[in-house]
């Protein structure tokens, strides 16, 4: 019988950079997980704690397994795949990401970090790697809040940012709760103090995730090296006025709550603009008016503004910039509310992983560029806890959450590659 | 036995104006008939061709017989109540509205009408009145659209102006065509021809409706003598952009198509005032983003704008700034579609019955004012065909559509005298 390679700590570089993932099975990975749908949905349809969620984690626990690792499912379902370091006393490396979808979704959004995780231990396996650090692989449950419309549930749980008592009152769209399902699933909640994340017990966190978005493409790199990720405030506009008949009311006599938010929508980007930070953003993506019949001037316009940056006083600025128009509004009969729905803290991420990170792919002659990430992803649940590393390769149109949200195999091959040799220097250390 | 009451022509003015209207059976028409509804709704719901249809039916069809009328249901299922007049040759007079409503509508729209002609025909009934013309009361099926999506169905088919083609064409929410509901509820479509209003059989068409604006209110007018209706043109705009998550993508790589709504909902109010007549108006009563998310700058926002006016040209000017703007957002990327998804001509009613409806208001010192209706109704369909007059009683609030529509005892009632008025006048000449 070999014995395993143990690398020495100063040959870590040398030794990591010969390593090669198997790219093909990857993609088989990834294309058989995908293919998991419902009759009748297409894209990827995976929501947590369903039947093709069961299929799904049947997959990943045979993978895991069968590379070697010691697999156990958390209180709320996120899968865990451990190889046993040689130093018992050092802290854990944690790498992963979700293994649920929105519905019809992409094939990669979540996935593409899972299969990473599975295709790092493939390699540990074959190549008789055997880790200073404890490795563990994680594929959280429900990031997407597919169910019950609250995100990132099984990464919040294990770090403890959620708990019990959320799981009882998050209810699905049949009115059952998170707690129930769970349950029903045949995990065990309750037990969720025992599985919380302790900072003491984990050295490092390393997440790869599609972009989701244009800015590797546009600037023509294939892997993002993300520098933090925006903080974000949603707010809730809700415009009344007087629901009435489209031609038998003159407009000296209106109270049109719907020309009322289309001043403060067109209004956004100007606003953004004016503000000065080169990261602000600010959406509108949902909208509601109230009957919503072409010939009724609408009693009620309910719509929401998403507003991100690093800096919460940008994000303050563009609130204050709405809130200055709603006074406005205000005056000329509209009555105005305003309210704060979600709201999280920018987040900065560890300068030293990002840096093995970024050594890596220029070893490797992969182009790459330091970015924010817009969106949150589960590793930034554990960023007051431990060392975060996130690494995104480019979406394709900068398209996600739709069936067509795709990655070059290439651009996944070198994500994936880049993501094995720094969790190899980070586990050795 | 009595011989009836032949007004003498000379005589008219001053015998009619001796009429009373009974308000409390007027009321208890009303009271009775939009307490119609079905189990678990609320206000009015008397979709035609429904069981509350049925039951209104039966109602209607009682007093018009008890009231001494020949009563029929034509082929499309508008019910006819004719008194006939004592000389043939002459051309009838129809009076009446619809009995149908949308769903949680209110007690008055359109049933308002039809209870007034009810107590015309009891009141020519009690005082012996024999009508020089015949006297039709006409109760119109779906006006409102309720079933198929189809405004003025019975009034249009009556008219001339839809006919089996639209009826096989047009179909309800479960996909059954208008032409099969109605030989379902036992009315025979098929002998549509026979029905057809023909020009030379009718002298006029009188209609009480509740004003569904605010006009009257706001002027402190109880009655509004319609002399004419707008012209209407209802345009569907789709912009599409490219729809991605909300904190990924950078303003600058945004192509936004709510955004772009925004720009053109917030300017209307404007444009209407720069383009300077004073009945324009115009209206965005619907519109959807998709997929409608939060987090998720939607790949495309459509929504309808109202466009109304007595003159067509200045429709068509805000069209024109409509479309100014579009343009200018294709030259943005963003993909712009507007399509014109229903018009109609503005019409002028009958200044020979407005008159008669104005001299009978002032007559009983009722406070009245001339006005446009920005609402289409049943009579319009009328206009190229015969003497039209309408006549509006004033909306509290304006409200209408919605269960708490109202209009005040004392207008309801200075409505149905004026109305009863005007029709013994023109039913002697």
């Amino acid at each position: 019988m070999e014995s395993p390679m143990v690398i020495p700590i100063n040959n870590i570089r040398r030794e990591v950079r010969s390593l090669k993932i198997n790219i093909q099975r990857v993609m088989e990975d990834i294309r058989t997980i995908s293919s998991i749908r419902p009759e009748g949905s297409f894209g990827s349809t995976r929501f947590s704690y369903s039947e093709e969620d069961r299929h799904a984690r049947e997959y990943v626990i045979r993978e895991m397994t069968g590379a070697g690792a010691n697999v156990w499912t958390d209180s709320v379902g996120n899968i865990h795949g451990r190889i046993v370091g040689t130093e018992k006393e050092k802290s854990r490396v944690l790498v992963g990401s979700h293994l649920d979808t929105v519905r019809n979704g992409g094939p990669l959004d979540g996935l593409l970090g899972v299969a990473a995780g599975l295709e790092i231990l493939r390699v540990f396996q074959e190549e008789k790697i055997k880790p200073v650090r404890d490795l563990e692989i994680i594929a959280f449950s429900e990031e997407e809040g597919s169910n019950f419309g609250a995100t990132m549930l099984g990464s919040k749980c294990l770090a403890g940012k959620a708990g019990l008592e959320e799981l009882r009152r998050l209810k699905n769209d049949e009115g059952i709760t998170a707690y129930e399902v769970m349950k029903k699933f045949g995990l065990n909640p309750d037990s969720i103090e025992e599985d919380l994340f302790k900072p003491e017990e984990t050295y490092a966190m390393l997440e790869l995730h599609i972009e989701q978005g244009q800015v590797l493409e546009d600037s023509g790199a294939s892997l993002g090296i993300v520098e933090g990720i925006f903080g974000m405030t949603n707010i809730h506009i809700t415009l009344k006025g007087i629901g009435n008949h489209a031609g038998a009311t003159p407009m000296g006599l209106r109270r049109d709550p719907m020309a009322a938010a289309g001043r403060i929508i067109g209004k956004i980007p100007e606003w953004v603009n004016q503000i000065g930070s080169t990261q602000l953003v600010a959406t509108v993506g949902k909208i509601q008016a109230y009957p919503n019949a072409s010939n009724v001037i609408p009693e009620k316009v309910a719509f929401t503004v998403d507003i991100r940056d690093m800096e919460a006083g940008f994000i303050g600025k563009m609130e204050s910039r709405i809130r200055e128009e709603l006074e406005r509004l205000g005056k000329e009969g509209i009555q105005i509310q305003m309210e704060t729905i979600a709201t999280s803290p920018s987040v900065s991420l560890s300068r030293e992983i990002g840096d093995i990170l970024k050594e890596e792919a220029t070893a490797m002659g992969i182009s790459n560029r330091n970015m924010y990430s817009g969106a949150v992803h589960d590793c930034a649940m554990f960023t007051d806890m431990t060392k975060v590393g996130l690494l995104f390769v480019p979406s394709i149109g900068g398209r996600s959450h739709v069936p067509e949200e795709d990655t070059k195999e290439g651009d996944i091959g070198a994500g994936i590659s880049v993501l094995l040799r720094a969790v190899c220097r980070v586990v050795m250390e």
